[in-house]
């Protein structure tokens, strides 16, 4: 065994075996190993001709045959069986060599561990690698965290192996221990989000304008060749334009639960800790979960509603575009609410995060990529401390044009009975923030008179209390 | 040392200061013990003649002044202070003797803490306590957790201490363990819920209608003398009657950043793991952070709004009887959702929660004190596996008559440019729920398509995936 491996993946079910096949057909020598033998020896029966694999049939063999420093892929579940590979493999490695999780951990336990293996003298590396079974083979989204010294011999072969757009790579240096993570946290979570705001547009154009799913299909199409343009509207274009087996539009057969698997649930929680609102995202879960709840919907039914009168005319001829710009305001917004929640997370735990970077690495390989991220790269580059996406410029001007078509499909969908959470609460959002004056001082007034909670006034520093209950109501330093 | 103590408080800042008085107050016994002396010495000399209070200047001294089974109240900060206390306590303790946590800590320490002191045969009662320091001293709302066997000696006194309405004590044994501190955190997401949309509420009646701070504390009032009878809604009329020392109206001279102390917070965030759609309480959530975010606010000032056009004719005229219609509409909404909440908890943790008995507790002492409380118990004697407070009949009806104001509100806050997310978020749940088909089937369709994640049908058994990638797009099973 003269010629070692750069690099090793463990587990090897179908998104290790994938991530370890595009590493190897990109010309990188890879060790194999896996709890059972099986999956390895499959591996190399199947794929072996693809490229240099090292099979190993015990973590010390595995250990072995990596060149130094070692770089160890961990895929397997997140939570305990994680730690129970780090474990496996932490004492038989040496100071600098790297373990990298590339498995979906929540950032915290990242966190966790990264500080536990510095101790030891390993780096570790929480990896968010996005674009599922068929993005691992051919093209990822990479997101590493860890430490900068990791990324020197760590980077060139995630880079490598990523997939590109316009010549760059989709993989940067996400920022120290758990960042790497966590952006692919909110990733998953603005996922949510935009799904969310694209299925309330069908439902729009179903529901207010009377279009067949073959017809919405044009829509979504159309829309994909414009400023939209982006892996999600073009897949609900497919699966608008599906006709299942029976003959009957797909869309209508399949059951109107959905699912999740919980990284939505993860980015609203932690945005509440960090302070954040992130509305889009919050609304999007609450919407997949209402959708499952059945005994609750099933007892609903027949509860009053509007008549669903289509709309006729000229409002009927402007609604597709009414709602390609209630969309994309929308969209605007529940990005801003995402880059905010990675801009106070990398504040809350010192990540110098590069978040134009980090648009720009969402271009390619994952969920989420359309042309519009290149605009948040641009807004980022102008101005690193954009205190919002809707001031930057371009996002201005095209929320400006766009609002009133928000507004009046907002009021449709209102006044029809369709609900549009998302759209709603983007807007709530969008009308908030830009506010003079929010009614948050009542609330502040309300806080005071119930619970002496104090308030501060618009014209002099310091904290008050008014003593409510006397009749004089004096006002009380506090 | 002849006499005993029927129950005995440790820590004695103002809310245990004034719960020891109102126990005293209404003739028992109370031994009294505080980390520092000065507090102890303090109640005795000031309050010393409202009843019969044994001061205990050691943590033994204060248990040999109780009789067995012995009943500590340790009302502390929440956290580690708590834990201390306990730590302090149990040791000097004998089976059967009851510690009570009045604090307000997290149902899941309450938990831990229960099983641990079980272990060692103690009982742990975390309860709610609602009504802040007054209520405290003169009857507070109290949602003791705990064993049953714990409650047959509290029981009583805590009832004794409670508000009363029409005659009937403010307090009921919710149910084993944490859930008097799960109910207690759910009914402060619900007051975050209510003060939200009231705040809505006043911002509407100003910028829509033109009233001023002075008006809009008339129709707070005159709604007060309505089904919308509450504290909450009393206090919001005192509160925009006031007139500053400036001579400007009191709302006007407050900062409009809400603050919050984490309660809503950590309903938002259960309701999450519970897979409950909770979002009026995670809106008015995300709306004081919005209030709250400064730089964020300074930024956005001077994006594009539509002009605001104050209503006229007929549609002013009756604009006030509409929000109160939207607000009372979106109230329900809000219940609705916090009270399946506390079922999902009940069903999640095994607690057997009497879900009318909550609500009538919540009649008295705490802050969404209500007359609207009567119905939601009236509603739950009628079917105590109610699935929602929507479709029970009394709500069913007012909401079914209040939904065209309802919707006529919110279509004018959006063409207004008035942020309403408290009162969009319940009429989209509302409109959801309700829903015969919602988009979710195509969030599934998008799903199976990115991820294989499989879906079902509506018209077979089963789980299905699509080849999305091959022409024929064949279905199979999965």
């Amino acid at each position: 065994m003269s010629k070692k491996a750069s690099i090793g993946v463990t587990g090897l079910a179908v998104m290790g075996r994938n991530l370890a096949r595009n590493l190897a057909r990109h010309g990188h020598t890879v060790a194999l190993h896996n709890r059972s033998e099986a999956r390895t020896r499959t591996l190399v029966e199947q794929f072996g001709d693809e490229g240099d694999f090292i099979p190993a049939y015990s973590a010390q063999e595995f250990v072995n045959a990596l060149e130094r420093p070692r770089q160890i892929v961990i895929m397997v579940q997140a939570g305990g069986p994680t730690d129970a590979v780090i474990e496996e493999f932490a004492p038989l490695l040496e100071p600098g060599d790297v373990i990298v999780d590339a498995g979906n951990a929540h950032f915290a336990d990242t966190r966790r561990r990264e500080a536990a293996l510095r101790e030891r003298g390993l780096h570790f590396v929480g990896t968010g690698v996005s674009g599922g079974e068929e993005g691992a083979l051919n093209g990822p989204s990479i997101m590493p965290g860890g430490s900068k010294e990791s990324y020197e011999s760590l980077g060139p072969l995630f880079e490598d192996i990523s997939a590109k757009v316009d010549g760059d790579p989709c993989c940067t240096h996400i920022g120290a221990d758990g960042a790497g993570h966590f952006v692919k946290m909110v990733h998953n979570g603005i996922e949510y989000a935009d799904m969310q705001l694209i299925a309330e547009s069908f439902d729009l154009l179903r529901g207010a304008a009377g279009y067949s799913p073959a017809e919405t299909a044009d829509v979504f199409s159309t829309w994909n060749t414009g400023r939209l343009e982006s892996y999600l509207i073009e897949i609900t274009a497919e699966v608008l334009k599906h006709v299942d087996g029976s003959g009957k539009p797909f869309v209508d057969i399949v059951e109107d639960a959905a699912e999740q698997k919980g990284t939505g649930r993860w980015t609203v929680q932690i945005g509440l800790d960090l302070g954040v609102p992130i509305s889009g995202i919050a609304e999007a879960v609450f919407a997949r979960s209402l959708s499952g709840s059945k005994p609750l919907r099933a007892a609903a039914r027949g509860l009053a509603g509007p008549a669903r009168t289509p709309l006729k005319g000229a409002a009927l001829e402007t609604f597709a575009d009414d709602v390609e710009q209630a969309l994309y305001a929308s969209k605007v917004v529940a990005y801003a609410q995402g880059f905010n929640q990675i801009q106070a997370g990398a504040t809350e735990y010192g990540w110098d995060i590069d978040l134009g970077a980090v648009a720009s690495i969402w271009r390619g390989g994952c969920i989420i990529r359309a042309k519009f991220l290149n605009d948040i790269t641009a807004a980022y580059a102008e101005d690193p401390a954009l205190p919002t996406l809707l001031t930057a410029g371009a996002f201005r001007k095209a929320v400006e044009d766009a609002q009133d078509s928000w507004r009046s499909v907002i009021s449709t969908a209102v006044q029809l009975g369709i609900p549009t959470p998302g759209f709603s609460t983007a807007l709530a959002y969008y009308d908030g923030l830009r506010a003079d004056r929010l009614p948050a001082a009542l609330v502040q007034g309300q806080r005071d008179f119930f619970g002496a909670h104090t308030y501060r006034r618009v014209d002099r520093e310091g904290s008050f209390h008014t003593l409510w209950a006397t009749d004089s109501r004096d006002e009380v330093g506090a």
